[in-house]
């Protein structure tokens, strides 16, 4: 397989893709239950792939920062398994769940124990374990250089407006926060435990950093070693069954590739051994995941037969 | 790659698995709510495997038959999907479930609009549409072909005394196909549809016959065709989302392979464009899957570095 | 008190309530379900009282017969706990529910024991109980009969067409009683056991008798101990907190009285040592009690100052 | 019927009972969420009633103040009502709940509404309610005084160390105030409202002392007109469906009286028309309700046949 081939083909399918978009009539609604992201254009759309031969290609507002929210779910997750390894099951499934990702009474259900790390819940436990003896400056601190060391890139900032709009305005995120604590399942303070949490969900990142990013997900970043190969494949596993909270199924069945959705309208997608795909546009569906990004990730996974379930023999002829 | 290679290396994976698992001491409970099935002797296990150059090799009780169980809710779903395509999608769901099998409570919060195929009442569904117009009679030969065609074997049968004894003392079936009548997601009367529906569980089918059955699925069988390619990635996605039940993610997890299990104690589990695989031992783990079944898939998945998130580049350095 | 003034008061209240029903606007839905219940004139409306001084006064349709329906899960709790007392609670209830009457989530969470014995679940279960060694026939006709001696009526009788309509129909009772057998709650096969259900809902009476059926549960039947004092207080009880589905509260604070509804458009209401009530009228709200039968007993409770939370003191006052 | 002959009954029926509880070997568990609360010695026991004669008895431990905890929501109830009427039912419910009393899953379901004033979410926007455009201190105040003045006694006090101690551990009071603000369905910020809940449900309480509070709802307070009439029967219907929790059925069909229970250990029943009983023992049943004081109202309710349900004319023979 000649790897400028796919490049080739790649842009005019990442051209295609764009025109597709650009015509689309039913774009989503901005999610306004953080005040400052409703305030974001929703015409925008962007979309950015990295390729195994260290290509990089870009097409809309792929530059354009927009607030990564649950997709900063993946950068605790794969510092916390990194760190703690499977200690971090004691406090958190690995289950999907069928009610809406802020959902309360799930956690009620389940007796304080998330159903997965990407459903709000999950993810607060997961920035609880991760502040560990830290302070929420230090650990945010910490949070942000993974994220900048992965994507090679200094620059990726959190923007505090986002950060204090949701300290202000996230009563379900506090109400979840004290009834992990009720159970038992916080070591810290709540104020301290979220306070942690709004600053990472408010990194700032655009397609191009987000898709260098996730180079190390798919096994295709040139410095090797950030997380070990186990670590990775479960971190996809848990993408593939729970990245799209309670649209994680229908997700898998249309594009059938590991994927992390979030209410800033980004979705960072991975192709195994292949590509690394981060898109964004902020009009969301009415479970929360990006409605352009969604469609734009099946046109292109349609092109380009990048699915986790194409036979590598398939592969081979193209 | 060299095919031999591979199948060198399964050969000593399998003997090596077959090991482990002769040494477990926690065997699990064989289905019980099943008169016929709570008979089976729970030590026994087979494997076997299909591999894309022709090869098929097994150890154990490969040979053995079992109760195909909700295995065949692979069947019938390959059947409707061939047949009926995305207007299969109307009546029941493709997301994963978070209560039992069987629950019925999940059906009615869902006004009868199952989660997925792969639970009981998804299955119950798609039998009715497989059933259309012909009789139950027909329809059950009909499968039963399929399945045959698909393994190349024209011996696989029902084995009526399973039927007979979920007929009599499956009332959760019963109650789940009344509780889909009463929301009009029922076609046929309830004795028709669950009568097929039983049949259908009760296919006795050894290791070998299923892992032959299973080659479509990772794209390896020799007469292509039965199923579109865009069909196949379509089951195998929600194998991998739902194929478990409520122990879908856990699985996806440990194994991180497409999978299909039923409480006669078999797993068809698909490597795509490698291999097909199935597992059988009766002894279940509290969620209704195999438990012996689960722990052989894991070694053998670890050992020949099978996942659908192993990166193709990584795969071709073996 | 002068007995005499009660029912002259009585008498001008009910021609009072009769006035504002007939200008109702509002008047709900009969309920469709039941294919025989569906033909029934929305437009009618009967009201019927007995007093403890023998006295026994009507108003509009009282006379005409409705089917007892939900009303009829009293008949055979006064049997139930008549014959085997306590003995009955092992197997249901006495808490309110909050999902509708018909529910078979709340079921499978209780895991086969039914929340109270008015709702469906629990109406099943204690005629499986009053069922006992007798046949259907023999206890329907021992139902008929309690009911008959209750009411000093030998004309109250079961009107066929309605039991075959919902033995076709009633798929969620179907679903309910399979539910039941699953979890070992029903000693007779579901056939059995809801073919008497199905009949005992399906006794026809109208106002005049059923209020007079009801005597007994107000302490003024002229031919006391048909059921004992502690039984009747405990009906009564249960008739307060759970007579009207997930709208017993409801109920209680505009009414105060304890009473049941039925479907069919009857509800019973009890005014303890004073009076006996049946009111009838077939358009339902949404929770599946009689709309303006509910009207009628509020204005009516209003007018005469009845409320099981009225004090005796001030009651002497009038 | 002679008043005396009441008292002299009582006073009797009052030594049997204690003497019963004093051999109880069953004692329960004292609430241990509240660390104040936890200290307590479980092995006391208290009774009070005053009669429609203004005849005042008590034993055991019936002037030892103990926490009001929830019986503290019959206060803000009756205030709320008093001033908004049934405006108050735009923001809470009327009907028995089926979760715990502090469930926040029942508040999500029902998107912020909570099921009545009887459950901890229900008491937090009934305070809301009350709060008004007052300060927390002006409306504690006011709180306190309307209890005084209905129970004819200015030394009830707030024990500020309870307050304190639920303030910082009351996590799951914190996760329902989120919720309730999440819905909209809280007026002022959740410090200013769990703070006035705090300080009322720490309200200090003798059995002496809470009998004479309830004097208006059984309608024999001397003086009259604190609330109306229609008001009164309208909390005691509450108090009789709701006032036990997901334990209010059982307690109505073994006791038959409005009572509201709190996990102080305290219960107050009233006997409309005739009596109001405050009961105390600090052991708490698994639903959260004094056991002894449960077991003591239904002692003393058989022994004096005090229930709603006793029809009049009987009473009369008494």
């Amino acid at each position: 397989m000649n790897p400028d081939s796919t490049a080739r083909r790649l842009e005019s399918a990442l051209a295609e893709v764009h025109e597709k978009i650009r015509s689309a009539k039913e774009r989503g609604s901005v999610a306004d239950y953080i005040p400052e992201l409703a305030r974001i254009d929703p015409d925008q759309f962007g979309i950015s792939v990295c390729l195994a031969d260290g290509s990089h290609l870009g097409v809309g507002h792929y530059r354009t920062r927009f607030s990564a929210q649950s997709v900063s779910k993946v950068f605790t997750l794969a510092i916390a398994l990194g760190r703690y390894g499977d200690d971090l099951w004691a406090r958190v499934g690995r289950e999907p769940s069928t009610l809406d990702f802020n959902s309360i009474q799930e956690l009620e259900i389940r007796r304080g124990h998330p159903p997965n790390p990407f459903v709000n819940s999950g993810a607060i436990v997961t920035t609880d374990i991760v502040l560990g003896q830290s302070t929420p400056a230090e650990t945010i601190g910490e949070i942000l250089q993974f994220v900048r060391t992965a994507a090679s890139d200094n620059t990726i900032l959190i923007d505090p407006a986002v950060a204090a709009s949701e300290t202000e305005s996230g009563h379900r995120n506090w109400a979840i926060a004290h009834c992990l604590a009720e159970f038992g399942n916080l070591d810290h303070p709540c104020e301290m435990t979220l306070g942690t949490y709004f600053h990472q969900c408010a990194i700032s990142i655009s397609c191009e950093q987000l898709a260098r990013f996730g180079r190390f997900l798919a096994g295709i970043d040139p410095n090797r070693g950030i997380v070990s190969e186990r670590t990775i494949r479960r971190i996809n596993a848990l993408m593939f069954t729970c990245g799209h909270y309670n649209g994680s199924g229908e997700f898998a069945f249309r594009i059938g590739l590991p994927a992390k959705s979030g209410v800033g309208g980004g979705i960072l997608a991975i192709v195994p051994g292949i590509a690394s795909i981060a898109v964004w546009s902020p009009g969301l569906d009415r479970l929360g995941n990006s409605l352009l990004g969604t469609q734009a990730l099946e046109a292109l996974s349609d092109r380009m037969q990048w699915s986790v379930f194409i036979s590598r023999l398939a592969d081979s002829r193209l």
